[in-house]
């Protein structure tokens, strides 16, 4: 089965410390997160750089997912390094150092056997890179991207650039806020369809994820979890599983944006059940699956047609 | 038609600035917010005390809404003032200043045609206020009741009797981790479920409200809208929704709940569209209908049952 579904992004090891444990050089990474929660719907081809120190065992596991590593680089170095810290509050975290080793000279080169594939996936990396992949590809069906405050503040110019060139923007809230300078969160998700991506998922971390398509909102909340052990790799895994649905399903219609919706929020929600891609890396079907008719339960309500019966007042203002 | 939803709870003048307008002296309080709410479904009777400084276009318009103010005391001295802020994030905001007036010696006393109401709704008052009307009522399908971070500190041992004797606790979500001592609000919506009300609704603002019933959760987010002017009032008309639409469908089971829960998210996203109740005056059955329809487009999906196909990866782990 050929790739259909390319992602770009960063791969590294994290130290990471929540009220619930902490984790070492854990495997991390917006392209390991994306990679993993997206096997479960689609062959992914993972494009990305390692350093000499970067565990064996890794791409055995990729691989087991059925991830294709032939775009995966391997430098003399070391891996990308990132520490983080977590309060009670798991929307806030501290990051505590971030190394960027091999990945300070990443320079993405897809594989011949990437370039034709319907789906690609830029993950939140340098906006001039976003670009730099994006002349090498073929015509995807969809090309999506993912960003941050920092790209938003040092590289305004190519990052609308890469904007008016791809079709779907993930980011957070914040993000949002800060790219379009706005304050509320629908007027932000207009004002980014009017710099190129037709469809705007905003992610609202433990609230949930509004899609904006075609001036219709849907919104999907965050799976309510009684367990959240490690917060990091929820927005990648939430693109991964989004991703990974529609080249599953290959349409992009209304119907299928919202499902793909879902299918992110399932996933982000089973990523932070454990640290690093412990949780990602067994789930099954039934698991999924279940999850998924829990997502229509929690937000089901028989229609009020009919029965709403609105009191008027004695007298009409 | 007798009175089936008695209110008790603060009447207010309000002066509030957000960085959409602002408003002096204007109408507010939880038992208003939450009688011009739950007025549109059902016969409401609310029970407050004012000063002899309130205008007399507030009962002209409560009346022409259809509300019952035989329970609205009249005393001497100013009516309860309350003065805040908020800045860009409309999630936050600045109390500037509070004055009791009458509310201060506020004892709430039910007319004998309030005693009998079906359903009831103790406003956010001190938790001794709420328990004196419990001694009044007979026997209430329903008893909600709100409260807040103030009673939680000053009057845990009160609010522990109140609440081990109503069936619904409406608080937000911080109040809902300092009354648990529970940074998850999966974990704290069960805790309070233990405390004694079987129906735990826990308020996000502008990320919506979440329903907790006999172990099961429904989630409604709050209406995307790009115009939010004043969010004071909203979780008080969240609330008059809610309790209105129960007492007017008559059912307390699952399902009339989940729709409880969008009626209440109706009322409150009508009610930040304008200051004080301004929003809240003029809906019909129409705008009230249309909007309940929009929710349930906002959430829908189509099953995925049989659809989605997960890939098992190369080799089982």
């Amino acid at each position: 089965m050929g790739i259909e579904l390319v992602v770009v992004g960063s791969i590294g090891l994290d130290d990471v410390e929540t009220p619930f444990g902490s984790a070492k050089a854990s495997l991390g990474g917006s392209a390991i997160y994306f990679s993993m929660a997206a096997s479960y719907f689609a062959r992914v081809g993972m494009v990305g750089v390692v350093g000499d120190d970067f565990p064996e065992t890794a791409p055995a596991m990729l691989l087991r997912r059925g991830v294709d590593l032939e775009g995966l680089e391997r430098r003399a170095g070391n891996t990308f390094r990132w520490g983080g810290r977590y309060g009670f509050d798991l929307n806030e975290r501290e990051t505590l150092f971030t190394e960027l080793n091999v990945f300070s000279d990443f320079r993405p080169e897809l594989p011949s056997a990437y370039r034709g594939a319907p789906f690609l996936f830029l993950g939140n990396i340098d906006p001039a890179l976003q670009l730099h992949v994006l002349t090498q590809v073929e015509r995807p069906s969809l090309i999506a991207m993912d960003t941050m405050n920092f790209w938003i503040h040092g590289q305004k110019g190519d990052l609308r650039k890469v904007l008016r060139k791809v079709d779907a923007l993930l980011l957070n809230d914040s993000e949002a806020r800060e790219l379009t300078n706005r304050t509320n969160i629908v007027s932000a998700a207009r004002a980014i369809a009017e710099l190129g991506p037709r469809i705007v998922v905003i992610k609202r971390g433990e609230y949930g994820a509004m899609l904006f398509f075609e001036g219709e909102f849907f919104y999907a909340p965050a799976f309510p979890l009684e367990d959240v052990r490690d917060p990091t790799g929820a927005g990648d895994s939430f693109a991964g599983g989004f991703m990974g649905y529609l080249a599953q399903c290959g349409e992009l219609t209304w119907d299928a944006l919202c499902r793909a919706t879902v299918a992110g929020s399932t996933l982000a929600s089973f990523s932070v059940e454990a640290f690093s891609v412990e949780r990602l890396r067994s789930l099954d079907t039934m698991a999924i699956q279940r999850r998924v008719l829990a997502f229509q339960k929690l937000t089901h309500f028989t229609s009020m047609d009919g029965s709403l019966r609105v009191a008027p007042g004695v007298v009409h203002p």
